[in-house]
């Protein structure tokens, strides 16, 4: 069945899969993989029209939005993939570059919409800007959880935008730490940012991204995935969470002190993670085979990226301390 | 804000602003705008996994489409208006007929990507069919309820194939009267199906819907919406409404019953409707406009179709006896 084909790239997330792999039963597994929030926000009962009625334009998401991401044009869509499939259609062929390694999601649908796409390290982008119509930058990266400067994604964005270009910044990993987004940009001409509830809020089953942008490419986008593209569960539980500014701020806190601590532990078993983020680390290493199927023997599945030069181990928060203490048992059974 | 300008074409279920412009609360309505059945599928309570947590392929939706629509490749879709505005990305551009007046986002969309749309009325199908590629067909037809031949259906899906054309068949009211459905036929060259968990299991909020057709088709379908694009509580309510079989055959007796009950006391107030199906009556009407106010000034919301010469109101069912008893109320005052 066509099913079968979703995510034609590989993904993490595949805890099925995995489970039928290694034999272990599904309720056994520790996820890893994924760099998504383990302790989301918690989802009350939702009332029966929610599934009922599609969902109505004034329903309060728009102020929802409005405090949260202040007053840019803004498109709530089915998450933020959603906008990664149909951003490229929006631009005549175009030169667009990806600052890569990174989400392999963004080349792939460039590509598909029959843009010209490179792929450059970060620290040659200067270089092939002028190049370029379109770039597009993951921040924090994904996986390797980089924060890029914000100095200079607001310059590149100058750069593009006073020769029509635009810059698109996939910020699904920055709500831990607002501080780094562009937000305060949103709606400059030659920007666009995609948000997402599915990482921070842990509400990555319940596809919801945000774009925001310059007004034509807002409507235009709109146009684009049509009418009640968000479903009303989704329109539902996202103004509360957008709200819910005391569990946001617990929240941000939280995610520091686990990350710091996942850094600590895995530096403890002889794994330097050079970069991540509040919601994963990322491990450069040659042995990521190695170490993501010793993991999966013990039933914990962590993301492995196979591609040379690039391959190593993402790996994420766990839910609780029967989690961590499971890691610190495995990861302490590498040899380093 | 971008989201204002969400539906561009005008859309039943707009209730809120309905509300608003005859300044009554939004709680006093009776809404029959929309086709959707007002006794839907109960949802559950969800799990939180289907919050949190991306969908996956091997969830049991698979097996769960191909126990309720046979072993044709489909593919799930975030609602069939996902799919009507995908579909026509898939042809070069091509010379496409919809059988109207009908639900006027299959022509924008076909128009949108470019292709040569001419609205043909039903009985004109015949002497364009040699100069189309592509066939649009509501089943039963939207808003007229009226219900297409069968035959008549499969002999245009056969002269399109024949020349390597196609026959877009949108179902999404079918449920209710699924021997009138193209089922049968799903995944035969030149025929696509459109089915929704909107209407018949009332679940429009929920986003839901599928596309039946040749493996061709439905996997460049799905290269075009992405991954993840159903909801993971979508596929969760989704697997689990298609399963149950007792209460759509409970819902089929009932709509039925209650859908004759509607022409019968339309009738009685000397509207006569022409036709319908098993969720919503049809009401051509010069007068439509008048009917349209008449109702809303009681607080009862039904479509009005302004466009001449087909100027008439849709009428959905009411959800119980308080509304029967509300809308023969109102009927009764109308002056024919």
């Amino acid at each position: 069945m066509a099913e079968m084909a979703e995510g034609s790239l590989p993904h993490g997330g595949r805890l099925r899969a995995a489970a039928h792999h290694w034999r272990i039963p599904l309720q056994h597994w520790l996820d890893l993989s994924t760099g998504i929030n383990p302790q989301g926000w918690p989802v009350p009962e939702l009332p029966p029209t929610a599934w009922q009625r599609l969902p109505e334009e004034e329903d309060g998401l728009v102020m929802a939005m409005s405090a949260y991401f202040g007053t840019a044009p803004i498109l709530p869509v089915p998450g933020s993939q959603a906008a990664i499939q149909a951003l490229p259609r929006l631009w005549a062929t175009s030169r667009v570059g990806i600052v890569s390694p990174t989400y392999a999601e963004h080349a792939q649908a460039w590509r598909r919409a029959g843009h010209a796409v490179r792929e450059i390290g970060f620290d040659d982008v200067e270089r092939h800007l002028p190049m370029l119509d379109v770039l597009v930058v993951v921040n924090p990266d994904n996986p390797s959880g980089a924060l890029r400067p914000l100095a200079q994604l607001q310059a590149w964005r100058a750069g593009l935008a006073a020769r029509g270009g635009c810059l698109v910044v996939d910020e699904a990993f920055i709500d831990a730490t607002p501080a780094h987004s562009l937000i305060a940009e949103a709606g400059r001409p030659g920007l666009v940012l995609l948000r997402s509830l599915g990482k921070f809020w842990g509400l990555a089953g319940l596809r919801c991204g945000f774009v925001l942008g310059p007004r034509t490419i807002i409507d235009a986008l709109h146009d684009e995935v049509g009418p009640w593209a968000l479903s009303h569960p989704a329109r539902w539980v996202a103004q509360r969470a957008l709200a819910d500014a005391a569990w946001q701020a617990s929240t941000r806190e939280r995610l520091q002190r686990d990350s710091a601590r996942l850094a600590d532990l895995l530096a403890a078993n002889g794994l330097e993670s050079t970069s991540g983020c509040a919601l994963f680390r990322w491990l450069p290493l040659g042995r990521a085979r190695e170490l993501h199927d010793h993991c999966a023997r013990k039933a914990i599945l962590v993301r492995h990226f196979p591609e040379p030069p690039h391959t190593g181990i993402r790996i994420g928060l766990p839910a609780d301390e029967a989690g961590w203490e499971k890691l610190a048992d495995v990861l302490g059974a590498w040899q380093p």
